[in-house]
């Protein structure tokens, strides 16, 4: 970056500063059997986020007599998300080890949204299926999963099925990552291949992480390129929160 | 139905006549990175079809030396899509019998409409996601396969990979049945429940037949039922070949 | 077929004129440990059928509280029935769809030959197991299916475990396609290789329809061809069920 | 067993003496589309045997250029075979512990009766597919096993697929076990869940051993019971390399 | 060896006598979270045997209301024990044929050793993890795996769990075969390749056979040389039996 | 807290200061046949990590032509490790989700210790197998996969299979967490259930992150919280270095 003036920012693929969020919007109620449903646009990717309600606990809660709810994720690609074909997990006979990371932290960070003991004694499952994938898919499904879940909370409440509402805070994820030295926000396909660090933020509209995964391949990174990346997840996080809050009350 | 005269016929649920189809829809390139995707609105039914190009040619095509390509589809019921969440494939470790017979019945139609030493050495896979099961899944697949399969070859043709078109003619298909002892066209799914026979027909556009499946589950039919059916399948099938024809037109 | 004379039968491979089956005959007791078992040799296929009872019903109906009791069916084809061996299905890890959609055809084919009411809270398991393969080995297992569920019913009955017979009709299964152009009865192999339609029928000894799968592979076929298989198969079935009643007196 | 006068032998439950073997035959080309097939009826138990040939080894034998040809066995219960259903392989999900070790046992024992270098670069297997189980499944499937091995290989010599016979040696094997303290041969089921001990022998024409398994469940046995039971494998086993080399005549 | 003078022994490839034991250690609680637990070294091979309680008992003694516990094993080879690294058998999806023979083996062997009544109501697991593979694998399984049983049924008798003793006697295993006509006792990796015939002994401290398998591979074996392996296996088990006895009184 | 003196550090279960790593030692060359193994005996925690050649690349290298070589992990946890046994994967017939994310996290962190390029046309696999588990298995693994993978590098320069050593920089891993409010390091299994928040820390030896993978459950933290935890988590790692370093002379 050496001949690059000092105040003109990275040039992005798609033309954005290293600083913008692609846009982002919801459209809710695309799977109307699920209790509450949301196909997340997040720049060229696609999710849709779907939460249906099972009037019963797992069966580790069941055993260990866990009181109160549960709330859990399943991800998947649909076949025609990528460019190539993705073969389905039936197929190959098992969930790939990416998918079931990515699932179990979905599933972790919207049990931060949730006061599980007022959910009752039933489970909310997010199913999250990829129709088009251009990065960003896990941070997308975090996003549009909270959406879906709050909706499914207030068709719940509308049955009169919970006496105090047990939604306690946002949870909203974004993608960060190092491009040409630079911190940059929300990588696209592209990019998150021509980097090796990249860093997935979760967050609270309070403020705090639920979860931080940051993931060098081929190279390593410093406190200074952490820090930067902190900084554009905040910023862009706080960004959601507007977005998921003016869906919800369009919703309303 | 008291009051209703000897000559008026038979009341539906939704207000349909025996011999009405529900309204059907096609919203295409639902799916951007698949080669061509529609997604198909039937009644309440919605279905994600999409056609994506491999290629290659399946194993047995290869060890045989058979010329040509291959059209072959998966179906799948999204674990939304029922009012009662469906587990995924996956997580019971296998496809339900179900699913198979209906991708097993989708590539067999779609085949008959492509001539398959034309289509050249490749596979079109066509995927049969269902968002939303009122009924009709099957038929809808099928229908809305067509117009993924034939927006695909299209983009195929565009990019000077096909000399000649293999699309030979199209296929539509429809679900009739017997309720309270008349026949009726295109059952949702409380009209699937309430009548123990139905008659699955899948047609191409010169006015044949593909398949003909018809079951019976606590009764059995007779020939003049059977004439009823097919006469009605006729008629449906006719007019989902105008509405096929019309969205490709439009998206052309 | 210009030059064939008008009255002249379509000359076939085994001799046979179109409207003609192979000889079919029952072994019953072939499997002394089964509640009921025959061994059908149909021209050259040999199909094992064996009617088990498990004196429960499956999960489903005690779930649902469902009353009365269910017939299964399973289908398999031995490793050697055919001329190049078969894989058996637990060394590729899963049941191939074609089994899996006749093993759920013959169990719906045989439950219109039972009140499940009058059956009793027990299922009934029809095994069949293919020993030989030279085509219609799904009609066979139908057919001989049928044997072996009577037989069995009568064992269930000589134990006072039935208070009235459950068996309300005989039901029974014939293949037709059609042949250069001429409809055939009961396809051996290499016919049903030839042909590119075939239509299995399912009937009940009172003359209705249980299920009828009409298919075409690399072709379509018209109203005319349908009405002349249907008019084939009709009269095939019912020599099925005298050869059905002939060895069920014999047994008696 | 006290007041049983000393020269009185054991009374067994069918009549039979302490040294005397169940009535054995075969039933050749029981399944015409193998190479060799027999029905061996051993007392109660009925086992289809069948051998099959493949025109290439197995991986191993090609990866580690392994000269000749290979002797392969699959062992399985058909689920009529018992008094109770029993669940097929597949439904379960995996071949049982008992099957695979008899799969394994049947196949090391045939081995011995061929030459692989003169086999040529083939595999045979050997199906054994138990119809009905009344004890000794094992020892009648390695016992007709070897008289389906034999007429494949008389069927591979007159297609003159062979230079000379690979066949060096008859094998055939048989149970004994311990029954109120005096050694018996050859046990039925009951027998079997009635001693504890049971040991099965395989043995060659020659009068060598090929396979030894002795097993104790709940007790024990010392050094006079083994030889008892040995003394007893020997001399049943005589008796059956008569009863193949017979049977194998009349085939001839 | 015809010109081997009588009293010299053959030479064996680690210069042990042919009569010869390899060194056999024992290091008890190697895993302190297990009930009991050893690190077997036997010679080269070295396995773990780790005892863990289970308090109930397996499925079917349930169902059927078998009283008392039961004793059942595991066995697996690390990846690198072998000298290629060997695949886990998760990664290939099954255990392989071979593991589970030996892990049933194992089982069974041990349950000679404890009155199943006197156990009470609870299941013994002897897991047995080879770290590393030098022959006699199945057999250091066995003769350590008494250890770690024996360890278990101490710890749980010191927690006032068990009012008498269930070990009624000691178990312990050995290898023999054929090396160039001489029966050897204790094959390593290298003679158990290079000898066809092996013969596996499991013996009580009362001198009573619990299972006895020998497998001729290539070849066969008469009745001379079953005695010379019987009569090494005999003497190396005694031996076992005070290398046994010496590790418990030591841990004591 | 409420009396605690100001300055004295919080008091832990096993009565280390919060800033105090467990003691950490190495058994090399555990593993005889692996090319280079070491046992980590971290507090009470134990895995044995073990590194195997393979001297082939993963079959996606292949076939996109991929120059240099791979590292990946497995990662399993005896069943014997955990204070109630722990069923193995192929019981369950999967790998579940947690282990599945550690076995990917293990390799990516050794990865960025390797130049993949130097390493040759070969895989090196690090198995970790947990012989008793007491919390931070994951950072014990990679801190002794590490070892491992040097040894067998060793062991491959030793025979002359590499020009330059590939090994770029040492790599090993801490987890850290906030315990009533204090940041502690290097948990062990109570604290980890008594903490909802904790960050697993992968760093070089050149003071660079490889890893970072923070999660809240049923909380979340702040920037405060996550600054403590990584200045801990450092000079732990720069501790780990020093004893990696001193095994690595000593087997030198």
């Amino acid at each position: 970056m050496a001949d690059t003036p000092e105040n003109t920012p990275l040039a992005r693929r798609d033309g954005r500063t290293p600083f913008q969020l692609r846009s982002v919007t919801f459209r809710n109620n695309i799977a109307p059997h699920a209790t509450g449903s949301t196909l997340v646009e997040w720049g060229d990717t696609r999710v849709i986020c779907a939460a249906t309600v099972e009037e019963r606990v797992p069966r580790w809660m069941r055993e260990k007599n866990v009181e109160g709810g549960w709330v859990t994720a399943e991800y998947s690609m649909l076949p025609y998300s990528t460019l190539d074909r993705k073969q389905r997990d039936i197929s190959r006979g098992r969930i790939d080890g990416r998918s079931q990371e990515i699932q179990r932290l979905i599933g972790r960070s919207l049990r931060a949204a949730v006061d599980l003991k007022a959910l009752g004694h039933r489970t909310i499952w997010i199913d999250c299926d990829v129709l088009q994938a251009d990065g960003s898919t896990r941070t997308a499904s975090i996003t549009g999963g909270y959406v879906a879940l709050s909706l499914a909370i207030r068709q719940l409440a509308g049955q009169g099925k919970l006496e105090d509402s047990p939604l306690i805070q946002a949870v909203a994820a974004v993608s960060t990552g190092i491009l040409d030295g630079t911190p940059v926000l929300d990588l696209c396909y592209r990019e998150d291949i021509e980097t090796d660090v990249d860093l997935n933020v979760v967050m609270t509209s309070r403020g705090e992480f639920v979860e931080l995964q940051g993931t060098a391949e081929n190279t390593t990174f410093g406190t200074e390129a952490l820090d930067g990346m902190l900084s554009l997840a905040r910023q862009g996080i706080r960004s959601l929160f507007n977005l998921q809050q003016q869906t919800l009350e369009e919703a309303g």
